[in-house]
């Protein structure tokens, strides 16, 4: 079981969406758009995953890091580890 | 003119293999892959983002920018103003 | 209680060398050093804000949001939303 | 000449805010201020430090690139490419 299991369409829609944002990029690149514009879409394609990034995280930590510290146990540990690590790659990208 | 007019092909082909990444992250949702390594490749494809965003705002400036700033005139003040506000964009996402 | 109470001169030696480093940044202009090296500077002291902000939430992970989890009860839930909230400003920032 | 020394004393009044911030810190550690606090008050400072790199940026462009980029010469370049390292410093920072 992972975190975005029951509800795995929406997650594959936004994923699609910033596909699209990617898209949009090579078309403006094919249409030699000015390379401001594009650079405006590439900081709102990074936003974007982003968001995408931190609500992933969020129930992540709601949910797999949450029951496994609840259930006590060395696994609780090692799950804030890897939240911990990955939160920093986040920050740090 | 654009800056990466003569070499657009990899710039295309660039932004395809960020596509690629994008499509690669859908996968992993699809097959129910752990959150946290969903959340490695999202940090990857970000990093890949800003490298993108980083070559392009290069060329921009030792291109756009510096040609019309060496021509003189208010167009070189315009161009400069544009690059910083894109670099803002580019920190702060 | 809070997570550093118990490491606290750490984590104060940690805060005053990042006050020496913005000192030396005024130093720096006061001595009209060149600006991009002012930015590298800037950038270093960026870093070192960063890092004292991971090491605090790993922290703060591992204690105060683990205890409350473990607990049971309304609590943990309302210091995972908190964590997630300040990783989303931490990102954003 | 840097592009900051008509104003200097903007320039030291902003870091020392940030030093201010810095400091505000410590007082929170000391208090055993809740980490949750502490950490909203290191993205505001980061935040500021970004902003100050942002000025000093757009400044250097304006005055030092633009003035070495405008008498021709190889000296333009050489400005161009070490504006362009400070923003990928500043970008993965």
């Amino acid at each position: 079981m992972v975190s975005y299991s029951n509800h795995k369409d929406d997650v594959l829609k936004r994923l699609r969406r910033i596909e699209g944002q990617v898209r949009g990029l090579q078309r403006m690149v094919e249409n030699d758009t000015y390379c401001i514009d594009v650079l405006t879409q590439v900081s709102a394609t990074t936003r974007a995953l982003q968001s995408f990034a931190l609500q992933m995280l969020d129930e992540h930590m709601a949910c797999c890091v949450r029951d496994a510290v609840a259930e006590g146990g060395a696994e609780g540990d090692v799950k804030l580890k890897e939240a911990s690590d990955a939160i920093a790659r986040l920050v740090r990208s």
